[in-house]
């Protein structure tokens, strides 16, 4: 193949990224080295700085710069309260709403066998030593619809059960605006069988 | 949002790459942080390494960390003729063939004026003085059979033929293993149009 050998290094390191295969990593490529060498700086700077400074929150665990993350040093949020999410993603989706003034916990990942991931490649001791550093009360498990979603609630829900906490999931059934037509097999089993006297 | 600053830089800078958008550039950030800084680390100094070292070829315009790409330094290759490509990738896939052993000249992209790319875009000047640099007498010019690809080899070969070379294009018409059933309109045309007398 004629190709330099630091064009082949970065096309191979791309392809570590999730999702990215042998195209887009040399799509990747060729874009930076040819079109725009600025933005290849930028994202060589941006994974240093972020490698080098980016830690974990002590209290939910989320990406922070300093031990405590900003949201856990708002003095306002309600620290009986405790929403446990996998994702820094999904914390942010559920801040987007304002409908929650709790504290969070951030897993950084759910249980998924076929991935490689079990219980213990979750944040599990975090989770225990924030329950015991804060007066809560309420624990809701905010993990994904999913089988993998599911199977860590599964897990999280006998953990914490074990350790004297009762904790609650996020309703089932149809989103807003939801046409059964369109909607799946499974959501409409679960709609039916979950339904709401009115 | 509750997120830290180094987080979404890095989110931000992903979002450089063609085709990243939020979703795939907050996924590569998460994958990264939470589970694999190594990866972080490889790509930072891949991409570091390949912006300081990476050059073009002075006669066929390939990326190179010399001043000469190793193939254009091979002797036994026919400096009479020259295949122009759009991309590094497009000269590989010739030489994973192994039907030419003749010079090339990557252009390093293609005229696409939706994307702001015009004939400056390219490397034009580059092209002219490898041909005055090489006993050049055949030009085959094997950019896409794309209209873009099509708008770049209609611009050079006037571009061509101004300078006194006569240059050609690939075949057009079926590829091998072509099912009529299942071929695009206007290949069938093409191929139709430009039958070959058995």
């Amino acid at each position: 193949m004629a190709v330099t050998r630091a064009v082949e290094d970065l096309t191979n390191a791309f392809r570590r990224l999730s999702g990215v295969g042998p195209k887009t990593a040399q799509r990747y490529t060729f874009q930076l080295l040819a079109r725009d060498r600025e933005a290849a700086t930028e994202i060589a700077s941006a994974l240093k700085f972020a490698v080098d400074n980016v830690t974990h929150c002590v209290r939910c665990n989320n990406f922070s710069e300093s031990s405590t993350c900003t949201l856990c040093a708002t003095p306002s949020r309600d620290d009986t309260q405790l929403c446990i999410v996998e994702t820094p993603a999904d914390l942010n989706s559920f801040e987007d709403t304002g409908v929650y003034k709790g504290l969070y916990f951030v897993l950084m990942g759910r249980i998924s066998p076929l991935e490689g991931i079990g219980p213990e490649d979750l944040s599990i001791n975090e989770l225990l030593q924030t329950l015991s550093d804060n007066p809560i009360q309420e624990i809701i498990i905010a993990t994904n619809i999913t089988i993998e979603g599911d199977a860590t609630a599964e897990f999280l829900s006998s953990l914490l059960s074990r350790h004297g906490y009762n904790a609650t999931r996020l309703a089932r059934g149809l989103p807003l605006g939801g046409e059964l037509e369109y909607m799946d097999k499974g959501t409409l089993i679960e709609a039916f069988q979950r339904r709401i006297p009115i």
